[in-house]
């Protein structure tokens, strides 16, 4: 049976738009969510994926961006502030819209679904809060 | 006027997965919601379908759900218990994943939203947790 | 990059259905909800469209809604009600049901949206109540 | 035992403030909510009061509430449209301020709590929109 | 400085009420939802406890509760039938009603709090669903 | 009539405990919320106060919050950076917990609500995730 499950997850986060000719320009942060979906077809169990295995999946990327400042690579004010002080970062090598977030997230995660047979769509939606999101959706 | 709409409902059932490895092969539950979504041709009043009426097809789905025990048939630990206790249940010929779940509730309640001529789509969300949720549309 | 972005925006209401053989033929009201999506091409910056330049779209259909009373053109009892006491209210050419106010949302915004050349998909998810919604998308 | 325990409704409805020199004169409506609490000694069933009789107390007030217009009995403009046109519509003898709502559920809702002895303190938590409250306390 | 901090949790389970009337006495389950509020003086670093230290209180709890059944110890039938099965369950020596499994989870957590000089005042608010809670709370 | 009101709040804020062992000592943000509560005697309207006079006080703080790093005084790696390039950010005499946010958010609002003389007590619940939160309640 063909069918689509997702699942979310929350964590908090610093960034800043160095770009941006209003308030984000400035470093704020959000409580951040992404929803991650597959579609694809249920094996004998009625599963396409079991949740705790996509838990296993995302934790590890949740648990690198939680906490941390997402930097652009080339916003060199803010890289060399948390590298000097050595404050927890992730590099991404563009800006951190949620569009470019939305992306990334995707990017990163594909290798592992695509682990899965019989899984053909992968899809990120990503609250940068509760009432904003960016959504993209991938063939895998 | 061609258009989608939806309604949500919600319950608290039991269930369990006895192929499963992890925690969900014993007895637990879970506050589980479902989205209606139908989408068709408006009326001369400017409605698909009323939400009374879509509730006057749930209403009866979630009244024979709520506070029961969804039990898969091969299930005969289960199944024995619940019969012998007459504890209330429903029997389903699957597994109780929310994959399977959202395919049953999809498949009963098909046959009341093909009356209505002019809706030719229906989905279902169907949520297990407030975190995850499968989904599943068809052609009516 | 191709991508969809949304934001939502809430506001104070009344109405009523005059053709409706139940309840919603009185005068009531609701808390509702829109959610805007736009979809197309990420700019230099990484974004669709600026969050902020969303809003500046959507705030003045928000307030014109706002604490007002939506009324159907050829429902007169209510019309002439609201002009003879003054009472701040909004014309449309038919009923107001979820179905007709997404449709009437949609097609006030559509001219601002078409002015950024990179969008070409306009949805709007629109909410009565928590727990019912209409939706409708359309190409730019 | 002494416990509280509390149960929410929720209904659709419209009113107006007529001294208010800003929107609020005006006809709106909310999705409201209201929450009771009673706080009392439990039984030997380890219950204060069955959630169940809490909806069987709760449920005609909010019937009699929804969908209807919540009327001042001094807005003489409002209360004989409403009657002159058999719309639905509730008539309190004060302003329909959140205060005042919560303050008037209270009082129509306090009897059918009297009649648990068990039970010496019932509040109400009164929401007009999603981020607004009144709330009000009293020992019965 | 004297002031009050809370944490929630959350968790999936399977009850039932022996004693009920209604539905309640049949298998049924919850996503069952508990705040913890605990109140005192913040020490040096301006916290009274840090929410990491909240969490390793409340986790090993949750994870005890998580997927279970909670069986009231006089509910013969039920408690025969999870032992013979091995399926995880934890034990109460009362009903599983929202009063007296908030009063379960205050009085097991009490000494891990205890040991925090500064706190003297800890409360529960035990969510069975959505929409009904029980609360109670305690000097330490 | 005595009565309490409320009103909540949110913004987008960046900060960091210095002395934290965890994760916290890191540039990292949150989506804040603020609950705003006042009890006292309503007027001859019906109203302790107007929730757009509430909303004029808390605005301009909210503005002053929002997409700003807010900055323990006695940390001068912050300070100097926000400082020198010129990001938004406040200055508060002590760390940036939950607790002591809180306590500084109640302090610079006081002044306004005292303004009121028919409201004696003033509490704020500030979320600092939405499963988080410290609350604080003075008398005016």
């Amino acid at each position: 049976m063909r069918i689509r499950i997702a699942k979310e997850f929350q964590w908090e986060m610093s960034h800043r738009l160095p770009f941006h000719k209003g308030d984000c320009k400035n470093i704020h942060g959000h409580t951040y969510k992404v929803r991650v979906e597959i579609e694809g077809d249920t094996d004998a169990n009625g599963m396409i994926m079991d949740y705790f295995d996509m838990a296993n999946i995302m934790n590890p990327v949740i648990h690198k961006l939680d906490h941390a400042f997402l930097v652009d690579s080339s916003d060199s004010i803010m890289l060399d502030f948390l590298t000097a002080n050595n404050f927890k970062h992730v590099v991404i090598n563009k800006t951190t819209t949620a569009e470019n977030i939305a992306a990334y997230i995707l990017d990163i995660i594909t290798p592992s679904f695509q682990q899965y047979k019989n899984i053909d769509i992968l899809k990120i939606r990503f609250n940068e809060t509760a009432d904003v999101f960016a959504e993209l959706e991938k063939k895998l």
